[in-house]
C-alpha cells in the first residue's frame, strides 16, 4: 500500500495507463454528430472517475439542445487555501485521413514508449493526468493541499459553445484564484514548458453560388461562372504568396511581441532544418519574409484553407461545374486582433472581391481571441517550479500557434489567469494521423501537478 | 398488326418506353468500381434486345481487367447498299448530389411529357432509339434498306479506353461508309440540329504535397506549405479572372470558324439573356470577351475546376492543414489542338508555377481531340433531310461544347465521317440532378432514323 502521494502515482502507473486506454477507446469525436452517443458515454466515463476518487457535488451539466455536457466536480475543505479551477476537454477532433493510421484512431497501441491514439495527447491524456494527480492525494492523504474544482468540457474541437455560456453565467460557481490547463506542448523533450500565450481563431466556411444547377462542362465551359475558379481567385486576394493577408486592416491591432520575450525565444533550442525535416517534412518552409519561424507561428497571424465541399471528388472523369463550392477558411489571431472587427473586415473584403456572376456568403463556426498571461504571477512561477523538479531543467516561456479559447473566456468571465503547463511532445501529431502521447510524460505530468498543488498549499 | 414500318413504330410507342424505363433503372455508373455489375447487366440487356431484333453475329466484347465490354452486331445482307455504323453508349455519369433529384435518379418518373432518370437522354435513350428504328424494318419487312453495324460502349463517361484500343485493331469488322451517333442536343425545341463539330477534352488531376503529414493549422499554420493555399495559386496562374488560359502556348493552334460558320451561328435564334436565366441561373455569364456566348462555347478552349479532394470538407471546425491536396481540372479544346501537346504544355507550366514548398503531379485521366466535320457529304444531307420531315423545320448545323471522343477515333482508325443526330433539348440536365429525355423527341428520334435509313437506301 502506498503511504505518499508519490508512491501512489509510481505504483498505479499500469492502472492509470488502463484508465487511460480505455477513455480514448471513446471515439467522442465532437465535429461529427453522428458520435453524440460516445460524448454521452466519454462524460460519464470521467464523471464516474470524479466520483470515486472523491470529489464532491460532481455534476453532468447538460447544455441546449445539440450542446456537449460539461462536467464539473468539487473539493473545497482547504480553508484559507487557494482554489484552482483545473479545464481539460474530453472531446477530441475526427480521425481521417483514416488510412494514414498505423494502428487504428480508437484502438490505443503502444509502441515505443508512445500511446498511439486520437485523443491520446490532445485532450484525454493531458486532461486525465489532471484527474490523477488529484486522486493521488485523496486516496492517501484524503485531503488536498489546496481547493480544487474541475470543469471539463466536449466541445472545444468545435468552437466550446456551452462552456463559452456557461461561464459567464455562473461566475460564483466557478470563482478561483487561477485557472490550471494541461492542453499545450513541451517546446523540446525534457524541456519544462509553460505556454504564455495563445493564438486566437476564427473559423469559417466561404459558400460561393454560381448556376442554379450543376451544369456539364462541355456545354456550358467558357461561359458559366464556375464557382471554385472563383473560390481559388478569391482565397488569391485573401493572402498572396508572400505569406500577406490581403484583407484592408487586418494587420492593424498586431502587437510585436517585446524585445525581452524576441530575445527569450531567440535563444531557445530551435533548429529551422531539423523542425522541416521532423516536423513537417516538405521541401521547403513558407510564410512571411523578416521573420523568424517561432515569430510566423506565436507572434503573426495566418489564413490557411483546411478544405472545399463540393463538385466531383471521386476517381472518375466527371465534367461538372459545380452550381456550389465551399472552402473553410481560418484566420489565427494575435494580439489584440479582435475577432468580431476581423469577421467584419474578411465578410466585407470577400464581398469585394466576389467574381462576377457569383454569389457569396461567409459562415462564422467559431471564433476567440488570442491571449497573453503575465508570467510574473505566483500561478506561473510556482508551476514552474514544479515542472523544473519533475524534469531536472529549467523552465522555459513560449507561445502557442493553436487557440484555447476557454484562457480568454476564463479572463474575461473569471478575471483569473490561466496557468498552462503541457506536456504534450512536438511530434504528437496533434489533430492528424497517428496521434501519440509519450507515456514517460504522462507519469511526470501527474507529479508535476501532485507537486504543483503541494506547492500552491504551502 | 403493324404493316409498314411507321405504323409499327407508332403502335409500339408505349413498349418502348417501357424498355427504356427498364434499361434506365440499371445504375450503370463507370466513374464508380462498385457499379460493374450493373455495367454488366445493362450490357446484356442491349445484347438480348440485338438478337431479338434479328441482328447477327452479336457479341459482347470482353476488355482487358477492368475495361467495360463493348456490344457488337451486325446485319449485312443489302449488297451494293451502303454500311452504317451506329455508335452509343450505355454507360452513365454519376448520379450525385443525390439530394438535389425530384424523383430518384434510377427509378425513372415521367412528369410532363418527360422521362426523368439518369440516363435518360445521355446516353441510354438516345442508344436505344437507334435499336428500336432498326427493329422496325426486321419486324415489318424482314431486312434492312442499307447494311447496320452496331457498336455500343460502356466507357463513355470516363475515357472510353477500349474502344480507342478496339477500333484501331478491328478496322475490317467495323469497315463502313459512315458512323451515325445519337448523343448530342437540338439546339431549340423543335429545331433539327445536326452537330459539326465538338470540343476535345484533356481531364486532369493535378495533386500537390506539401508537408509529410496532415498539421494542426495552430502549431504550423504561417510557417507550413498549405496545398490548397498552393493549388488556388496554381488555378489563379492557370486561367486568369479574364477567362484567358495562361499557359505558354495554348491559343497557338487554335482554329477560327469561318466567316460562314460565324455567320451562321449569329442567325440561330439565341438569346443572351434567356439562356442566362434558364440553363445558367446565375447572375452574369463569363469567359472571354470579344467571343460570343456561342463561339466562347464552340470554338473556344477553356479551363474549368470541377472539384478538390482532400483536407476537411465536413460540418465542423477541424483546423488541418493537410499534407495533400488534389484539384480536377479539364481543358477543352477546339480545332487544330492536340490532346499530346496541350498535356505537355500544361504540364510543363504546372512545373513552373508550383511554389515553394511544394510538390506537384500531374494524373491524365482521358484526352481526345475536337473534330469537325463536313457539311456537303450525303451522309450528313440525307440526315438533314431525313430529320427535316420529321420536325418539319429547317435542319441547323451547330457545334457542341462537348466532347465524344469517338468521332475522332472513327475519324482516324476507319476514315469516316460521323453524323451527329442529336434529340437531346438544352434543359435536358446532362450530368446534372434531374436528366431528363423529352418523350416527343424520343419518338420523333426514332422514326427520323428510320427515314434516314430508308432515305440512304434509295
Amino acid at each position: 500500500m502506498a503511504t505518499t502521494v508519490f508512491e501512489y502515482y509510481h505504483e498505479n502507473r499500469e492502472r492509470f495507463l488502463q484508465g487511460l486506454m480505455n477513455l480514448v477507446r471513446i471515439p467522442s469525436i465532437s465535429a461529427l454528430s453522428e458520435h453524440k452517443p460516445d460524448i454521452r458515454r466519454a462524460v460519464e466515463f470521467l464523471a464516474n472517475e470524479l466520483r470515486e476518487m472523491g470529489m464532491k457535488n460532481v455534476e453532468i451539466i447538460e447544455g441546449k439542445e445539440n450542446q456537449n455536457p460539461l462536467l464539473y466536480g468539487e473539493w473545497l475543505e482547504a480553508p484559507g487555501k487557494p482554489t484552482m479551477l483545473l479545464y481539460g476537454h474530453y472531446d477530441v477532433q475526427p480521425a481521417d485521413p483514416l488510412d494514414e493510421w498505423v494502428s487504428p484512431p480508437f484502438e490505443p497501441a503502444i509502441r515505443n514508449d508512445n500511446l498511439y491514439a486520437r485523443g491520446a495527447v490532445d485532450d484525454k491524456g493531458q486532461t486525465y493526468l489532471l484527474l490523477k494527480a488529484v486522486e493521488g492525494f485523496l486516496k492517501t492523504e484524503g485531503k488536498l493541499p489546496i481547493n480544487i474544482k474541475f470543469l471539463l468540457e466536449g466541445e472545444e474541437e468545435v468552437g466550446g459553445e456551452h462552456i463559452e455560456e456557461y461561464v459567464p453565467a455562473h461566475p460564483e460557481r466557478l470563482k478561483a484564484d487561477a485557472a490550471l490547463i494541461c492542453d499545450t506542448e513541451m517546446f523540446a523533450p525534457e524541456l519544462p514548458t509553460i505556454t504564455t500565450g495563445l493564438r486566437g481563431l476564427v473559423y469559417t466556411e466561404l459558400e460561393a453560388r454560381g448556376a442554379a444547377h450543376d451544369l456539364h462542362s462541355g456545354s456550358y465551359g467558357g461561359v458559366a461562372p464556375n464557382p471554385f475558379q472563383a473560390l481559388a481567385e478569391m482565397i488569391n486576394n485573401l493572402k498572396g504568396p508572400d505569406g500577406k493577408i490581403r484583407i484592408p486592416g487586418f494587420y492593424k491591432r498586431v502587437k510585436k511581441p517585446s524585445a525581452k520575450e524576441s530575445a527569450a525565444w531567440a535563444r531557445l533550442p530551435f533548429n529551422e532544418k531539423e523542425f522541416l525535416r521532423k516536423e513537417i517534412g516538405a521541401s521547403a518552409l513558407t510564410g512571411e519574409k523578416g521573420y523568424s519561424v517561432l515569430e510566423r507561428i506565436w507572434a503573426r497571424p495566418t489564413l490557411e484553407i483546411h478544405g472545399f465541399r463540393g463538385g466531383f471528388t471521386g476517381e472518375g472523369a466527371k465534367t461538372v461545374i459545380p452550381a456550389v463550392g465551399v472552402a473553410k477558411i481560418s484566420m489565427r489571431l494575435v494580439p489584440d486582433m479582435d475577432p468580431k472587427e476581423v469577421i467584419r473586415q474578411y465578410t466585407t473584403y470577400v464581398k469585394k472581391i466576389t467574381p462576377k456572376g457569383i454569389k457569396t456568403s461567409v459562415r462564422v463556426i467559431s471564433s476567440a481571441p488570442a491571449s497573453v498571461v503575465s508570467t510574473e504571477s505566483r500561478w506561473i512561477t510556482a508551476a514552474a517550479q514544479a515542472m523544473e523538479q519533475l524534469f531536472k531543467n529549467k523552465t522555459v516561456y513560449i507561445r502557442s500557434g493553436g487557440s484555447i479559447p476557454i484562457v480568454g473566456i476564463f479572463q474575461k468571465n473569471l478575471k483569473i489567469p490561466s496557468v498552462m503547463m503541457g506536456f504534450g511532445l512536438p511530434d504528437d501529431n496533434l489533430h492528424a494521423p497517428n496521434e501519440k502521447f509519450y507515456l514517460p510524460n504522462f507519469y511526470r505530468g501527474i507529479e508535476a501537478v501532485g507537486r504543483y498543488l503541494e506547492l500552491l498549499g504551502q
